[in-house]
């Protein structure tokens, strides 16, 4: 039932790399906020070996996480005031494009880069290892649809692709994976981690109280849903296979996120603030809105219905996009944060 | 003038991975013996962190990669008979094709698994921090063209692709080139090695008084090059392109190899043994010693000349093997060795 969740890489018209500027726009955001946690919160003894391991979990293809991790090496390197050599951990799914990323990496970078291949949601690195590591947009997936969904029988089968607030049912359900989900990847970067080392966690999620549907995402997501809907019902894609399909998102209300962190206890919640900026969360702009879920979620489409077909998708998606933005322009906002966590 | 080299990976009928089984035997041939340096001459304290850190320079996508680190993995288990936890680093040129590697990785590995981007004639990993190394036929590489073959006013310009034997001062300039490169190749992973740390090198090698031209090495060389001037003549790639076209590859002789490791000061020579196995260096088979050729040297014709010119020359190199055959039987045979050095 697991899935594996991957950007569209690479250089292309519809690639990660040019519609991320609203994602960079939180990480330059959160610039001074990052810089005062890793001075004032990091406490890790660099003298015995000089040498500091950084990672970005569910980094893609760039070119946001090298932005991420430069920041994080500045902080460092600002904190320590010595000569640190600094290993740089990229993990993403082994279906993320790793050839695209290491053909950009800034040619003068001060760091060894490597790439993990590997779900966030396991181990990718090993025990103790870590001192800093971020995670930026990549919290708000789970690893697996809950199977109730997949199941014809069960009364809770729909035949919609997920969006909160079409049901209670469905909500916890996908908020009882999320906590699993977020139990295990606590649970792996705490194992990673060296004692007191942090986590840097940027994304979006709902302000308290607001639901999924009343977002711009939940927004989209329904205009996806139906555009597939549309495309099964010409024959496009078999009918069966829409079923079944689902999205790997999950966006946690702000309390929700943080009594999971508190739960889990392997971390200390240093920073838990919503990080405003100029750009907002999207434009309201057809184009570009249709360009930005094509980046994120047109990978499982054409996974699961090929390119071609995703291609079509999106075509309506444009369509229906536009039609839909004066009620868009309506939605409520997100909770764009930093959540800087350390290692107990 | 520097000039990357790349393997031909993933799973076509031209791949590496198709006709690596004669390096693969040369790795399976020298197992008891990589075991035996281990269990021997490795002497590094785990027990702050059980931790191992273990790189493959030149790694190419696989598998025999995998084959050469499990069996030192497995050797380093052995000896410490302790809960280690290891770390891989693949290394190879950011050109190579990490996706297919990564893709490949063996699912029931007990290894975290990295893909390291950059030349190995460079810094790759931080100081300090490798257990063992190994490079399986990669030292038998030069980083660049020594620049009197493309300098037209040099007396030494020559429009043959390289084979050494044709002449001494074109030898000696391959030789300048190999020393420096390998002084920073041994420089290099002396600095990333911890002390007593392993560096493994597998490959092939002149015995001492042959000549690359007396070898199949050489004789597959000169066909390539002749193969290539074929092509030009009909027109299919520029002349002038090809007259300052060099593989970047170079067979040193066996006693000159020892003295550069010798020279270079870093390491103490603890193996140096010529390995023998069944299967011999190549089978007498056009067509496998066409596709062998074709999967080592395929991809820097290919980024000269294009992948269309590339074919067309090997179809050539296939007549031409052929017809050579009686000869090649001749060949003096190479030295395939292992070396183990031990970091000083």
């Amino acid at each position: 039932m697991s899935s594996t969740f991957t950007m569209i890489g690479g250089e292309g018209p519809n690639s990660y790399r040019q519609h991320s500027k609203y994602q960079g726009a939180l990480v330059e955001a959160a610039k001074e906020k990052i810089n005062e946690a890793i001075s004032t919160k990091l406490n890790i003894d660099l003298t015995s070996n000089n040498l500091a391991n950084i990672a970005d979990f569910g980094c893609s293809t760039g070119p946001n996480t090298f932005f991420a991790i430069q920041t994080i090496l500045d902080a460092v390197e600002n904190k320590y005031q010595q000569d640190i050599e600094f290993q740089v951990f990229f993990n993403d799914s082994s279906n993320n494009d790793f050839n695209s990323l290491f053909k950009t990496l800034p040619p003068t970078r001060k760091y060894f880069a490597t790439g993990v291949p590997g779900s966030f949601f396991g181990r990718v690195l090993p025990r103790n290892t870590l001192h800093v590591g971020v995670s930026s947009f990549s919290i708000h997936f789970v690893s697996m649809i809950p199977k109730e969904f997949k199941n014809r029988d069960s009364p809770l089968w729909n035949k919609d692709i997920y969006c909160t607030g079409f049901s209670k049912k469905i909500e916890k359900l996908y908020l009882d994976q999320y906590k699993i989900d977020m139990e295990i990847f606590l649970n792996v970067r705490a194992q990673e981690l060296m004692s007191s080392g942090l986590l840097l966690l940027l994304g979006g999620c709902l302000p308290n109280g607001v639901k999924m549907s009343e977002t711009v995402n939940g927004m989209m997501t329904d205009i996806i849903g139906s555009s597939l809907s549309e495309i099964a019902k010409k024959g496009i894609i078999d009918q069966k296979r829409l079923d079944t399909f689902k999205l790997l998102v999950y966006f946690a209300q702000v309390d929700v996120l943080k009594q999971i962190i508190e739960d889990n206890g392997c971390f200390t919640i240093e920073v838990f603030e919503k990080i405003s900026h100029a750009n907002g969360e999207y434009p309201l702009d057809h184009e570009y809105l249709t360009l930005s879920f094509k980046a994120t979620v047109g990978g499982s489409v054409a996974s699961q219905f090929g390119q071609d077909a995703m291609e079509k998708t999106f075509e309506l998606v444009k369509e229906k996009t536009q039609e839909m933005l004066p009620q868009i322009a309506k939605a409520k906002p997100g909770f764009q944060y930093l959540i800087v966590l350390r290692k107990n």
